[in-house]
């Protein structure tokens, strides 16, 4: 079972960005505004990119995927707060 | 020279979105919302932070700053639209 860190940023019409948001909670960890991240296995998301495609409109939404083969790669720095999940507005 | 690729998210007040975007801008590619990316220099970076903590409200505002230390080790594939910088608003 392979596992990877993912950053998932997407900016979609506002009227996906709900359902969008949704289907990223039940994966990863929400970030920041658009931006979720977390550890995840290779199936799960391909299960989740598997939904976020029947929800996204090709022409005008748009969702970067950036993955990081060896999480010990990556090293995150907050600067200011860091926002906790409750401070969601969705 | 050691040269590092960093994704670099925030969410500060919107006072401040316009110089914090600016700041960011002279030293990596826009790359969606309020997400930065690019390879840069470790002396680059550390003069990039040193004029974005003169902007941001440590009990406001927020940036998250992802690392990569080896570029090979980071994959970004893009679903959707890829949107040009000469679409930013700003």
């Amino acid at each position: 079972m392979v596992v990877i860190f993912v950053i998932i940023t997407y900016d979609v019409d506002v009227k996906r960005v709900s359902k969008v948001h949704k289907i990223l909670k039940k994966y990863l960890i929400w970030s920041q505004n658009s931006v979720f991240e977390g550890e995840i296995t290779e199936g799960k998301l391909k299960q989740c990119l598997g939904e976020i495609r029947e929800i996204i409109h090709p022409k005008f939404d748009s969702l970067y995927l950036y993955q990081i083969s060896n999480p010990k790669n990556l090293q995150k720095v907050v600067y200011g707060q860091e926002k906790a999940y409750e401070s969601m507005f969705l």
